[in-house]
């Protein structure tokens, strides 16, 4: 099978339209409301934060998500609608039923999706005034500006595409992201939406984008702090014509895998301050799970993301963060590389040209490879490093 | 019951001499070396890192404290036997018996401790002859040079001291600890060594000090990383004639704990870079575990850290970072307070005088009150704000 595939490109799906506009919601002017719109009945899947609190949008996803279909996606930033109690439940349901009359559907067919500030009320007759305004504008071009419309504080859009054939079919998968940090002042949110043109029932639709996002968006971490919005989700309306099943299904898993790695490592990447995306290889792991949770703790911890930030190939770091991850491993088996160097094995560090290692330390990508010895188990993860600007951006007095 | 109580202070129980010498471990030529003896039995206990990379002076005090008893506390710091290898095991133990021989022992009564630079050979001829020096510069007066021995990067010694009064004894529980941070370049440790002259069997002695640990050295977090060689130990000597029963054993648990959490707190205030002590009290959690990882959370939490070094009322980082806990609560039952001043309540932000809360977290010392609403457990958590000197401290490249 061969998968083409594209970072930073938007390609279009058959049957979507799109839209990006700013209507006023953020006081800075820029582009704060995105509606994604199928033309036709859609597979609708998603993955939601696992956090206690969840926002009101969550809540209402949840229940329309329950028909396994949907139709349209609308999303703003600037404003999380989150603990925001029953009148931001109201808010959500509302938006989706004026959303659902203005495109002929039923408010279950709308999924909404806020992004933005905790604890305020949305301003809803803005909302709704550019909701309108929003399906006015809805065309085939408007995935850019969709893109740049569900940002935050993220510095640059995220986009990915991924096309193979079927049967002389092309199938797109396309998705969008934004920015990981819970960000100042309160601000709430990664969201990843995938649309694609193929063809696949909800239960299949669901069990792949939960699969993917295991490996993908639950492998990144910018602070450890998980949001009250984090949303992921997926239509897939069956344009491209093509029913997938065998080596197409796997190409599809494939080509949906590529988008949200690439999306969670443009995330990683552009995480509050960062100047370094860090890829974090876990190998020799008793079972997957081990793996990805040493993985996790290394990405988490402030020393290691720290020390690389300063250039430094510390290795004690690195095995003692791996040590509190409450997984069983030899600290004697274990070897530790860092941007290729091998820094630590046999239980105690191993001689290396320090100088060379500093020097490879300057890039913008680092890796850190973890053989735990103990088994044939991997995981990846993503973090950045963590920098004078994060406590910056996130001390700055604003609310 | 009537305890004294004193923080800053190093009372010293009948029975123990103690002393702190530079020694030249440490390149700086500061204090590095402290030595803690009793000139009788006394009932041993440890508590240690549950990392599962553990420095070999762990291995060793394990082993040793299977006795339940000891007499000597050698303490190095500016090097934490930590991920040495068998070489490392080997120094620990030739540690326990060159002074056992200077002081008449026997190995299994010498408990070993290193802090500082992880992955390097103790330098054990320095480390050796700066025992026997030790040994001669033992006396009822070296409490204080002892507590400066054992620090690394702390900016101040840490001590605390009780005494109460039985059957006109008096009892004095006292003790001294080292930092919390994993700190630059590699170094390990938070190191706590209580001694009194209380009469304990040994298993009435770990009962309490895990008993007191638990709420004290478990409840503060710097950056969330443990290290390969976290230690508390206590002796107890029985020096003050009086065995412990009924309420006195009540007096003797109170004047531990208030030890214990003196030190914590002392460890918290002076995390690397810290600007502030933040206290969490957690209420109304469905049980004490609850309570502690809900607070535990929230003490981990980089963007509440930071909110509170850039003295931001920030409800929704605090009840975000409860949220991810894994705790089941009501976030609609749930309040929150920071400096007293009621924030969030009822599922929203609550009205508050924003000017006086900005001016309030000026102060040295934060508390932030959470109240769950769903039971009657509690917990209160320690920690310190992340600031620009924690990435400088942490990303200077220094080894």
């Amino acid at each position: 099978m061969a998968i083409h595939f594209e970072e930073n490109v938007f390609t279009a799906p058959t049957g979507f339209r799109a839209v990006g506009l700013a209507v006023g919601i953020k006081e800075s002017g820029a582009k704060d409301l995105a509606l994604i719109v199928s033309d036709r009945d859609t597979s609708a899947a998603g993955v939601f934060t696992t956090n206690r609190v969840q926002a009101a949008p969550v809540h209402l996803n949840r229940t329309h998500l329950q028909s396994g279909t949907a139709r349209a996606i609308i999303v703003n930033s600037g404003n999380a609608n989150a603990c925001t109690g029953k009148p931001g439940d109201q808010d959500a349901a509302r938006t989706a039923q004026e959303l659902a009359n203005a495109l002929s559907l039923s408010a279950e067919d709308v999924l909404v999706n806020s992004t933005g500030v905790i604890g305020v009320p949305l301003p809803m007759d803005v909302l709704l005034k550019g909701a309108q305004e929003a399906v006015r504008g809805l065309g085939e071009g408007g995935w850019g500006d969709a893109a740049e419309a569900i940002m935050t504080t993220d510095t640059r859009p995220k986009t990915a595409s991924a096309t193979f054939v079927v049967e002389e079919a092309t199938i797109t998968v396309s998705g969008m992201a934004k920015g990981a940090g819970m960000i100042a002042p309160n601000m709430a949110t990664m969201l990843g939406f995938i649309v694609t043109d193929a063809d696949l029932d909800p239960a299949e639709l669901q069990s792949q984008l939960s699969r993917s996002v295991q490996t993908s968006f639950n492998c990144i971490t910018v602070d450890g702090d998980m949001s009250t919005n984090d949303t992921v989700l997926a239509l897939a309306n069956g344009a491209s014509g093509s029913s997938l099943s065998g080596d197409d299904l796997d190409a599809f898993a494939a080509a949906l895998d590529c988008v949200c790695t690439s999306l969670a490592r443009q995330i990683a990447r552009d995480g509050e301050g960062a100047t370094k995306l860090i890829t974090i290889e876990v190998t020799g792991a008793p079972d997957a799970d081990s793996a990805r949770t040493v993985g996790l703790s290394v990405a988490n911890s402030n020393l290691v993301k720290t020390a690389v930030f300063g250039r430094d190939p510390n290795w004690g770091r690195i095995l003692c963060a791996a040590g509190y991850a409450g997984v069983d491993f030899d600290a004697d088996r274990t070897t530790v590389s860092i941007v290729g160097i091998p820094i630590y094995a046999s239980g105690g560090g191993v001689p290396f040209d320090h100088e060379a290692a500093v020097e490879a330390l300057g890039a913008d990508e680092i890796t850190i490879d973890i053989d735990l010895g103990a088994g044939d188990a991997v995981a990846t993860l993503y973090t950045c490093d963590l920098t004078y600007d994060y406590v910056r951006i996130n001390a700055e007095y604003t609310t």
